[in-house]
């Protein structure tokens, strides 16, 4: 795996929701033209992004669905299970707590932290919601693998510092905010950054943004004949 | 605009994004070096997106913060009043409607429907829940320029023929199942097929998935050297 683009990782994710839609139907047998039409690519374009992960189906002779949705699934690295914490459990966060599927893939809830006194002490699902606060020791005392942020976009970077400095390696950002390593106000100084760059050096950052999927549909509508696929493929 | 690949179009947001923060931070200037570093991606690649929709720069001079913004919210089409259905009204249609930052747009929610008794005649923020089975009449008599779909999976691709049948012409689905144009079972004649295929001819599907962003983070989470930028590039 050299260098993969990442659109082409949205676009295996979207295979793998095709594979399982075919499972369920009792597809058994695929194609590249066949993923291709219903991802909404070329065929050309399905066969590059699997070949970056290794040969998985047979000249001329497609794929075989269940095999094929279980590769995908080992190179997501959705054969394993990650544990993961929600910081902000407000209605979005219980939102995501309760999303179906999530659990299809062994993500599982671990944690649940929030600043309210309203919701601190609350239980959601099985768990109780903890205090921010706790969050540093409870990352050193479990294995978190993740954590989502749902807090609203003004309270975002200072979290997902929060999130950083407890030891979360990976975070899917559901605020419509960038968040990032930044020095703190009044202190741009090299020392500062440096320490702060630190911290994030290795995080993940995954972005979920509802504000963006309203904004591309916003643009969309205005101009149909640029919207031919709806997956993005490479140019 | 001739051909603008969609990753471009996601750029754009992020782009907006950044403007509208530094615009919040008192920042009036930028350049396409400055953008591109905050968005994770190369100058060139800044200069070569924005080039689709027009010369909003001076040469060596960077941009006006707000004439920037001002430029790309017209573009995306964020100058104008959107008029929103949200159909689902449970957690996650609920924090769809309370997310804060869509009236910064003027997405406005203008209906909700659900099929649950439970939710119908009921009270979300200050409208009233009605029966999906209304839809038809709904938009036949309002103004309705798009709908958000928050509905479990299992019924997603039921709910959005119902949204296209009544004459939405823009869904936003937040299921994390592909939804679009398919013959019922048992009738994937050509004619089914094409009559189908005519209610959905340019509708416009954009996808908000909470767990390809979950499946993306764990990828990434594995393979953190092949993570360079928290945008996508053309390659």
């Amino acid at each position: 795996m050299a260098e993969v683009p990442t659109a082409a990782i949205s676009r295996l994710v979207t295979y793998l929701r095709i594979l399982e839609e075919l499972e369920t139907r009792d597809i058994s047998r695929t194609s590249s033209t066949d993923l291709a039409e219903r991802a909404g690519v070329s065929a050309f374009q399905v066969r590059k992004d699997l070949a970056y992960f290794g040969r998985f189906g047979t000249r001329g002779m497609g794929y075989t669905v269940p095999i094929l949705k279980r590769e995908l699934m080992r190179v997501l690295g959705l054969n394993q299970t990650w544990n993961v914490v929600i910081v902000g459990v407000g209605r979005l966060g219980q939102a995501i707590a309760n999303y179906p599927g999530a659990s299809d893939y062994q993500f599982q809830y671990v944690g649940l932290f929030d600043v309210s006194p309203e919701l601190v002490g609350r239980q959601v699902r099985d768990l109780t919601v903890r205090h921010i606060g706790e969050l540093r020791d409870f990352v050193r005392e479990n294995k978190v693998d993740m954590g989502f942020l749902a807090v609203p976009p003004e309270r975002a970077q200072d979290a997902a510092q929060a999130m950083v400095t407890a030891g979360v390696r990976g975070i899917l950002n559901f605020a419509p905010v960038v968040i990032g390593p930044r020095p703190p106000e009044g202190r741009a100084e090299s020392n500062a950054q440096q320490e702060i760059g630190d911290d994030w050096r290795g995080v993940i950052v995954e972005n979920v943004d509802f504000l963006a999927g309203m904004k591309r549909l916003a643009f969309y509508t205005l101009n149909p004949h640029l919207k031919d696929s709806p997956v993005p493929e490479d140019t």
